[in-house]
């Protein structure tokens, strides 16, 4: 089966187009947590990496029956470098294992022969002599397509073999992401321009919904961009960043969504996976150990906060 | 000293602007090598990992007095998941003690809060408790600016704090790179716009050869568009891919080189690291054993070769 279409069957049993990025940072994690790897490692990446991946475990654990999909974001785990990476496989290791839908946030991109090693990490195996290995537990991943097909080809190859997906970057939500991404080519924007060609790339993924494992990153907090991408990507699902603290409402994203109410998933991470620092999440949870009811309850706010609007 | 004068003035010592690409293949690497690990591992991505950085150190060992830099490829070590990364970082610890400039060939790109995580792992540190950590060895690295100068922020103020540098994607090698680079915006091309933008960010790091730490990637398989950023961009120092076994040819590529010849840098991988793969190469060597003194040839041959045209 399509992995899109796995993606939206899991989004229509849980009825939450949500999926929780999985981006922590140390002063999300409750002390009792990152006390303990202190204490046994020092203040030390390995320690860090340890308590986040303890972290990351107890917020799945507590979301994987309501939500479909976890997109951990590797630049957080990077900044620990090896022990942190360690933690960003297992955390999706973990993930997979739960029944949820992983999509690895790496936005890699380069020249053919380099995204072909790129793609054999996160999505394909690695060859050596006659073994075969799947270094990274991903179903999609994100890539950065400023490089043009070369660098796209490789993980559609990937896509193709072993029923995975890709979301390319079209538009993003980060304030300053028209400089390059809004300059008009006779009229039409670039991020349109790429999304004619991830719509392209998706011609041989169309799943029985209707949409492709090649989907788009189109960010909350440009609605009006995300309303024409919807009219001319009629094939492209999307993956939203930028609800909640980055300030994309759900009000906004709804035009994201087809007329059936399918079309996108939409990503939080802070909102989620540090509720429990919030005063709005405090009764979710009587003693630190529990912090992660705080996420539950915030992917149910989430859900029925989307639901109103889709 | 800015990190851009000390890659001129290593380039002006070795008297060669070859930056040697280290992405190896498990095909590059002689038998007696990958043998050893074999039968010590297993065909492992860690025997693989531990091939490619005996390999690279062998290669190292024949260039480090002859070129100022070398250029990992990340891509073809994250290949092999964790051990292949640890191969990565002690390329780079190991380049960077035989005293070359390193130059992570990453292309990361993000939003700010995530950039600031890239940039922690790969220029900056990262912070446990009071603890700093450098996980990964670079003096420069590649990113993609496609989400604007949010994205490019993090990675600046590292430059500033650590004295590192950055080359920014403008117009890359690939065949294909024109789908987006090329797109013409009231009559100048989207890699003209990002030269712009790379221009601007690289302003307060002009150095005393005039030219900035933020430097630019401009494939030397475009002479055409190479020469206008040359004109259009005179403080970018610039990284050029596409030498050799890509196609790109000295001739083409002088015109990435001011008048007093500098401006540049220009990397061969594959033709320098698979250099004892080729028959014009045999006589440099007698044993296995030797096998990258064609690489050190291949390194004095390029120096000869770009010299004769700039």
């Amino acid at each position: 089966m399509l992995i899109i279409d796995k993606l939206i069957k899991k989004i229509n049993e849980t009825g939450n187009p949500t999926v929780v990025g999985l981006d922590p940072r140390l002063n999300y994690i409750p002390e009792y947590i990152t006390e303990k790897y202190y204490d046994k490692y020092g203040y030390t990446p390995k320690a860090a990496a340890k308590a986040m991946l303890k972290f990351n475990k107890k917020i799945i654990d507590n979301v994987c029956d309501i939500v479909p999909a976890v997109k951990p974001q590797i630049a957080m785990y990077e900044r620990y470098g090896i022990d942190g990476l360690k933690a960003y496989i297992k955390t999706c290791e973990y993930a997979a294992e739960k029944g949820l839908i992983v999509i690895g946030d790496i936005k890699r991109s380069d020249i053919s022969s380099t995204a072909e090693a790129y793609s054999d990490a996160h999505l394909g195996k690695c060859r050596v002599g006659e073994n075969e290995f799947s270094c990274f537990t991903h179903d999609f991943v994100t890539v950065n397509a400023y490089l043009g097909s070369d660098g796209i080809t490789p993980f559609l190859d990937d896509c193709r073999a072993y029923e995975k997906g890709i979301f390319v970057l079209a538009k993003t939500s980060n304030p300053h992401s028209g400089e390059i991404q809004d300059l008009l080519v006779d009229g039409t924007p670039i991020y349109e321009k790429m999304g004619a060609l991830i719509e392209k790339w998706g011609e041989d993924f169309v799943g029985e919904y209707g949409f492709s494992s090649v989907g788009a990153v189109v960010g909350a907090t440009h609605p009006q961009q995300a309303k024409r991408l919807r009219e001319v990507m009629p094939h492209t699902f999307f993956l939203v960043p930028g609800y909640g603290a980055q300030g994309g409402k759900a009000e906004d994203l709804a035009v994201c969504f087809d007329k059936n109410g399918i079309g996108a998933i939409v990503n939080s991470s802070r909102g989620i996976i540090a509720a429990h620092m919030k005063d709005q999440y405090k009764d979710c949870f009587s003693d630190d150990k529990d912090f992660a009811l705080a996420a539950r309850q915030a992917c149910i706010d989430m859900k029925n906060d989307l639901r109103r609007c889709i």
